[in-house]
């Protein structure tokens, strides 16, 4: 095995029902600058119940996340500014964000940006973030995308044609608040789609080349989670199971290693179709036997247990311009491919398989 | 399952023979207030090859920490005193622990004294350490003690007759190095023995009562791995197993819940025939079979498969005071206990009971 990158662990996590209780306390012990804390929170709870509990005070800042896109630079650039301007030039004692994979993601980027300056597109990549983020605590709301704990923050870029995020230490969160009586009103698809991301990005890494034994342990461990919630007797919603599927997709946060051909199909069906990343994920698996049998046999099964559709069709009758935007957009991601393909993956992924597989769906 | 703590993680780590060649790129990072660097490591290596490639500059400070004893209170003043006086009171730009887990343990000791007045024993307990330690890097020499992540450091103390830590997050060190190939010319028996420290404090968790899943998950991990190094078809010592236990103790050492029986008898032998921690460990075992039959099991295979020999009557002849203090040196640890056996621990474990169990060691 390789020597890893020097690796960033989130230094603080909470775990447990009641854990949303402690989040007044941990802003609290930032507070001491005077600046204000901004709380990002997925608009789903804009007139929900849990917001009356969110520990915001006098002159602190609340903006909602609109979750029903793909995050996009344009985006988080217009959500910066306007809480720039509400700022007035002081920083906020920190940095929360509350809800699933985007929400946690919004956060960040918006984080990056209030320390650093210009667009959010100027820092898609790798190691461009110049300035630490102010402090960030993240409280996910909806398990599976690993988001809590990844050094990305993943925002589309219609222009350059491509998600990408800003690769970085600094975007990891200082603080993780994982309470499991946040997810007990997630649509249950949601709560499927979402949680096959942990299980879909685990797979993806054992099966690459680029490997070690940190991440390889974590991605079993976060497989073994997956299955034992979405296979098991209990539900996989029921109380124990919401918990474990918070603490399968921090674990296999941690792990986050390379993927594999999941999520370039996946990032091409975003680009093109607008699919919330988690389905697409499903849908893109749904191709995949030849390459992941087992766990394409294992999906399949995850699926009739818990009664998760997911209709055919969806790329049938597109146009010729649609299907080379889909190959464009799943060939643009050479690491992944190359991490599952080797350095043919360009021949062995052509654009008439790749057009057939996307029919198949 | 309750709320945990708020729980502290390595915030770094790197993996992977060759990481020690970057020790030096760490240390440089934090050399610009122009303190000295600090080097806490096990006499073991005083005329190894390895020393030479120790990235050692002028000026910096060298100590070699005595291993042959469990660490002591006054062992740790005395060499925090020496450190202090040759600093001249101009702060360290880092402490390195490289070693066995007592080294790491010792150098996280006098890193905490060097930031905080008086004595190792005042800060023997729990949130006593008042002031944060120097940035603390830790390379690990033997693997298994999971030192290198806990928020403690063992130390005896003859006079309060006990081992106790310093449990602090300011314990915690910054910067892991994780490297595989210092640990080859570990003695075979030694190499067993702190490895099943891993299996044992990660299976007395699993089998307590105070539990969240997250340390659940990474303990069976953990034990897994354990399993497969001291089971597998390949020799415990192998490269790769080399590997995987610097991980598994890495990931029991996150881990690190509430022990049960092992380590508090484990404790009273070390208290009282000054028996190395991972030895006295296995002798615990050895008579713990009642409490843990599986894991019991599991562990005379391993000793079995990898010719280790736990000679018996270590406890056989001793005299009525030492069989007290045996019994004392058990008993006080109640967490430990009571997560094991519930609030009845004093009588389940009578002397006459325990003293025939060490009697049968």
């Amino acid at each position: 095995m390789s020597l890893t990158r020097n690796t960033k662990n989130v230094p603080y996590y909470i775990l447990g029902a009641g854990a949303f209780a402690r989040l007044g306390d941990f802003i609290d012990e930032r507070r001491h600058g005077g600046g204000a804390a901004l709380f990002c929170v997925d608009h789903y709870f804009q007139d929900k119940e849990a917001l009356r509990d969110l520990p915001a005070k006098d002159g602190d800042i609340v903006v909602f996340v609109d979750t029903s896109k793909e995050p996009a630079v344009e985006y988080v650039d217009a959500l910066s500014d306007g809480v720039k301007a509400r700022l007035q030039g002081r920083p906020p004692c920190c940095v929360v964000g509350m809800g699933g994979g985007a929400t946690l993601d919004v956060a960040k980027a918006v984080a990056n940006l209030l320390s650093n300056p210009g667009k959010a597109e100027e820092y898609q990549g790798w190691e461009l973030v110049k300035n630490p983020a102010p402090y960030k605590i993240g409280v996910p709301t909806l398990s599976g995308t690993g988001a809590e704990c990844s050094r990305t923050c993943v925002l589309t870029n219609e222009k350059r044609k491509l998600k990408l995020g800003m690769n970085s230490d600094y975007t990891v969160y200082d603080q993780l608040v994982l309470d499991p009586s946040l997810t007990v009103s997630v649509p249950r698809d949601q709560f499927f789609f979402t949680g096959m991301d942990t299980y879909m990005h685990c797979f993806e890494s054992l099966r690459g080349a680029y490997r070690n034994v940190i991440v390889d342990r974590l991605s079993l461990c976060a497989m073994d989670m997956c299955r034992d919630i979405f296979l098991g007797q209990e539900d996989m919603m029921s109380e124990a199971n919401r918990e474990n599927m918070m603490v399968a997709s921090y674990l296999g946060g941690m792990a986050a290693g390379n993927t594999g051909l999941v999520h370039p199909l996946s990032a091409g069906l975003s680009i093109v179709l607008h699919l919330p990343h988690g389905r697409a994920n499903c849908y893109a698996l749904s191709v995949l036997g030849d390459f992941y049998p087992e766990e394409h046999a294992a999906f399949t099964q995850m699926l009739a247990k818990n009664r998760i559709s997911l209709p055919k069709g969806i790329c049938a009758n597109l146009s010729e311009e649609q299907y080379d935007a889909l190959h464009q957009g799943t060939i643009v991601h050479e690491k992944p491919l190359s991490n599952a393909l080797g350095p043919d993956f360009k021949n062995i992924l052509g654009k008439e398989r790749l057009t057939s597989m996307f029919k198949a769906m």
